[in-house]
């Protein structure tokens, strides 16, 4: 297979292609890469880039910062059903409304990368200048970067077989934060596997804070009654009293309940020798799950959001590999969470996506849980603490 | 004459038509459904459906909520001169600018639709999650819905002649409201009515409240000194002391007057034994006119928008009838009049528009809404009523 | 060589050319005016005028207000390096974010218009309506010009030879500002000067406030350390202590300082018999330089930014024309500065924005602006006065 590199936006080369269409592979297992552009209603001028590779199909949204849309392996949807049907532009989502969850507008993605400036609740944090003057700079839910377009986008194909698209970001703004990010997905025909690699950059002479968040957001059919989040926690801490009610219960999913009112839980994982860890989801017969497998250096805080609420209000559950906690900023850095880069310095994450079949495939990536945590065992702190968890 | 259905947009079959053009009828009678799509300046991207039968010609704003842009009827202009001289896109409204009245940035429409979660003045209303857990969230004026694009949108024409416009549109958010729109104008060939179909769906699986007002905004010709509001007013109520002042007036309309504060009535309708009502605005000399015909049921209030300032500023009258009073939300809760939905349920509302070109019309008209009203006469009320009438 | 005028964009006629080219000129002297629309990124949707004279070349934004995103003189570079590194739409700019000064996240042109209602740093204002009763008004930074796009946009030649384009824009909204901008590039072929005529009009049938900025703003090759303003200032005014302590290098440039925080001066230029004023930014070395020449009457306030932050963050100066200071309006208006139009009524701005090539340019500029000067001494005023700055 030969090397083949397409430019589908690039704004400096007044390039941006309408439609492009790539097909290959062998006559049992073809592959595609396919960009399209939503046209009409809330999505309008949405750029989406599918990649098939012939078993994994994912759907990427440059428009929408890179966000993964929505997967599919053989006949198991990955993603779930927000009352937000449709992606919905950047344009059309007002970050700072309704108290600075407005983000909310526009979320329904299996994947939504949220910072990179900042993630987590909205709220009010002081920022200094290079003077060490303070301003109070309000901050709203998970940041700018799912609401930006990437300004370059590129597919290819390598010669070992690797599918991919790369975008390219700027989070930049006089007196503000100036960060790149350029993120890759990848994967080879036939795999049941996607693998992002985010890296970011700070654009900036002088040093930056940062946070980012991988939101990944499960519903049916993966989730329902019984399902059930297996990690290689250590740890688990409740956000607050409400989530520290049912903290016995941490890795078991309910049935949708319209009073539900949604739980979080922070764990802290364990990883391997070569640093990397692996949770797993998966349905409540363990026929079929998704997990993600990745680096835990970069990521060294894991969320577990349960929201079982009515189907039709969002049943869903995120598990949330991040650089620092989902709290307000502020809260985050008083706690030394925060991380910085210097100037032009990046940081890098790799995480996979692995969409699990088989009760096999589930039982193997169960194993490989277990393994990681060896014979430490999961403690289950009964409630929030207060280097962790704001007060409500 | 055959039934035909076109689907204009459709974004979940990648259906988005950038022109479309349909005609019949009779030679004496053509009738035309034109579809086409704005380019250019701060309406760049909405779409447009005119549909013109012969003698009535409207323009539809699927990309602003189902908006009624403006409608012809002979040469009778229906509609308004805002100062917003041409429609904006939404995306370049923001609500929540200059203190929650960013709408107005984009207010233009004959018929501009507010709702669904809420209508009427900004403010800051406390909704309660499952838990009863009360949280601040800012209420922006009118609402979101006239500034949501139509996922969907058909045209059609059935096979009694009638042509008809359909959008559908959700007013959705996580943790938000779940409501649906399906709007439909119809018309037949030849006529001086176009009538407006709305159903609200809950989508949720929880009860919601809904708020909407049909913000019908009436200027030259029909306006100006002179012309006159004929309603079946059993009370009429001003909204603050500054209406009350001119309460024995509230019927009709002043010259332009560049220091005009505007007026609000609030009027409380009769309707017949069918639960139909009418409201005609007439011009000064009964020549031609404009009128409501609708059920009153599911839209019992009414609002009078008195706005004679100078031309130039906006010289406009709104006949509004509403499932609630514009006030904030708050307040028209307390006074328990905010409508809610089961999950699943709907809400239909049937408002015809009806131009009255000769003085015929006008007259029949006027001695409808007399009979409507009987031998009930027309209380006004002096002052501002407390349940009824926030504090300024 | 012949007149000619073609409309690019006019909404009310359905007018909008997606590509647009025009050429002439002597074999020597080539010119031409290309229209063009970026696609795809942040910046998707904005319309592109360049103008090529031959020698200078402008590349103008209609869809970002008229703004002057860049030029080129021969091989002179005019413009700077924002870390915003292309345009972007303004429904990507939320002028009310991080405080209200969203703007700043679509803030990288050469010329950036401030205005209409309300340029300067973002606060609260106090509105009164028509009998007197005032509103809090939130007010963002530099208004809203800077975002919002030209309705009508044409490009033409006259007999004389003379390149222009010309775009109109409404700053409208029901109870609100109702001004409009017709603003005209125009050049001549082989010419080193881009001339800008502005006329803003007050639509609204009452008296109207208004305030226009022209953020001028200059980077690399021309600001570097030992660049160097020279302007006929009578008086030099500290816009706060940070600036006054460094007052006696006011019009000196620094190298970049990632430390660096921004320093302002307000100067009280001197003009000639015929109202115009003259003044140079130039390199440190005198070779090269920009030069502004414009009427002072209608422009009688001027501002010198000083930004010479890191490279990566923005290294910058801003030499900003204006009808009144940057301050908060409600500050400026209680000081006498803020102009008003009657009913009707117009202002006209001329300013010529020219390239200088040679020290010879140079020199012969700073040599109009000592003769403005003449025997008046610029005098440095060593601390903020009250009725100019206000308290930080």
């Amino acid at each position: 297979m030969n090397d083949s590199r397409t430019v589908l936006t690039d704004t400096e080369q007044r390039i941006w292609l309408e439609a492009f269409h790539l097909e290959g592979g062998e006559p049992d297992e073809p592959w595609s890469i396919d960009k399209w552009t939503i046209r009409g209603g809330p999505g309008d001028g949405i750029d989406v880039i599918d990649i098939d590779n012939g078993c994994l199909s994912v759907s990427v949204l440059p428009t929408r910062g890179m966000g993964l849309w929505k997967a599919r392996c053989d006949d198991l949807s990955l993603g779930w059903d927000s009352p937000v049907r449709r992606p919905v532009h950047p344009s059309l989502v007002q970050t700072a409304d309704a108290g600075g969850i407005g983000w909310l507008g526009g979320f329904n993605e299996l994947l939504a990368r949220c910072g990179l400036a900042s993630h987590g609740a909205p709220g009010v944090d002081h920022v200094s200048d290079a003077k060490g003057v303070a301003t109070e700079v309000p901050v709203t839910l998970h940041g700018r970067i799912a609401n930006l377009p990437a300004h370059k986008v590129e597919v290819g194909t390598d010669s070992d077989g690797r599918l991919w698209v790369r975008g390219e970001i700027d989070e930049t703004m006089l007196f503000g934060p100036c960060l790149h990010l350029a993120s890759t997905f990848a994967t080879h025909p036939g795999s049941n596997r996607i693998s992002l690699h985010d890296r970011i950059t700070n654009l900036s002479g002088r040093e930056a804070e940062f946070e980012v968040l991988y939101h990944t957001n499960i519903g049916r059919p993966l989730l329902g009654p019984g399902a059930r989040l297996v990690a290689p926690a250590r740890r688990v801490i409740p956000r607050n009293q409400h989530a520290a009610d049912d903290i016995r219960q941490f890795d078991v999913f309910a049935s949708p309940d319209v009073d539900y009112v949604e739980q979080c839980y922070f764990l802290e994982l364990q990883s391997d020798d070569a640093d990397r860890t692996l949770v797993v989801l998966h349905d409540a017969g363990g026929q079929r799950g998704l997990a993600l497998e990745y680096a835990i250096h970069p990521l060294p805080c894991f969320t577990l959001w349960k929201n079982t609420m009515a189907d039709a209000d969002g049943y869903v559950a995120g598990i949330e590999p991040s650089t620092d906690y989902p709290n307000p900023r502020e809260f985050e850095r008083a706690n030394g969470r925060v991380p910085t880069l210097a100037p032009g310095a990046s940081w890098d994450a790799h995480i996979d996506f692995v969409a699990l079949t088989t009760p096999e495939e589930v039982n193997e990536s169960v194993a490989r849980v277990k393994s990681l945590l060896g014979e430490t065992s999961t403690r289950l702190v009964e409630m929030p603490l207060p280097n962790l968890c704001p007060a409500d």
